[in-house]
């Protein structure tokens, strides 16, 4: 591919991005990507065959984006690393579009079990989430902060957490919801049953008595 | 409204139910739900307008027949009622048909930032879930069986969580994904946090030492 391809390739899928958040994914057409485009429809179509093959890739860069970016973490100590991966999904006042974006995600992924690219691609994302959440807890095992648990399980338990409460906040536009759901992961699991004892001040950095 | 009419919304209620798990609700049309119902698309139209119309009433219908179902519970002891309703969100290997139907009610709940009705609808759903969640926590404190923690905050984090497990479960096929979060849980959480020591016999029948 060449380089002028490339940039098209990005530019459509920032493209993707505006008409996803703006019409959701049922609605929007290739015309409404054109139009955020700037372009003309065929050569949407020249990159593009259909919008379930650009809709495909569009994921797929979404998760590679993710991934860097949880990647970036990787320094910190376990407790402030979990706590920071499970504010990523937390929505702010003002992350309208953001949440609009997600709207738009969620309706994707309901068409996973007809599509197996889009299955994929999501199970991909999933992955990468409760992999992540698992290493993070087999390190804080390793280092004597957590306590002994099954750190696949608990990732499970997290992502499903964190996951169910995103789907709860955008669909019904309860905006606290996650903060909340949130609040009460850090709170009552991770500060009430993950941490050891001595550990239990919130910080995660070994120094006792912080309370 | 007539006797007639009732048995003919019944029917239609019916119909809707087997168009959406064969259909999903993205593709399905209102000639689907007449082929269920086995009569005319006129008829249908008679008793509702529209198919949005049509599928607001079908969900208000399907949030009565829960709300009756998790009453029915009431009589039980808090840790056996709190494990009964995590148990209904799970869904066994022969359970291809609900699952089916799940994934087009997943996809109605993302028309949900798009109409109020259906928001409605879904967050009077969630509600009981939760308050239905939240009473049983209350009630576990007040008998003494479970540690003096927030209800409403225990009750959105265990909707949350087996809600985010069933949308993974049936959105990408990961057909021992809720019974692995509903164990998490029960085991971790509601066992290992919620119960006051003289109760973590996993009964809740309030005998001790049956470990």
């Amino acid at each position: 591919m060449g380089s002028e391809d490339a940039d098209s390739r990005e530019a459509i899928i920032e493209a993707t991005y505006d008409a996803l958040r703006k019409h959701g994914y049922t609605a929007m057409t290739m015309q409404d990507i054109a139009d955020e485009f700037g372009k003309s429809k065929s050569l949407l179509h020249y990159h593009y065959d259909t919008k379930d093959e650009l809709l495909v890739a569009f994921i797929e860069q979404i998760v590679d984006e993710f991934e860097a970016e949880i990647e970036s973490d990787e320094g910190m100590p376990p407790t402030e690393r979990l706590r920071t991966l499970l504010d990523r999904f937390v929505f702010g006042p003002d992350d309208e579009e953001r949440e609009a974006f997600h709207v738009a995600l969620l309706e994707l992924r309901t068409q996973a079990p007809y599509d197996e690219e889009y299955r994929d691609a999501f199970d991909r994302a999933d992955r990468i989430f409760r992999d992540t959440l698992a290493r993070i807890v087999a390190d804080g095992i390793e280092r004597g902060e957590f306590r002994d648990v099954d750190p696949d399980r608990t990732a499970r338990l997290l992502a499903s957490a964190i996951g169910g409460a995103r789907t709860r906040q955008i669909t019904l536009d309860d905006a606290a919801y996650t903060v909340e759901v949130r609040d009460a992961l850090v709170e009552e699991y991770v500060e009430g049953l993950l941490l050891v004892d001595d550990h239990r001040d919130g910080g995660g950095d070994g120094e006792d008595g912080k309370r």
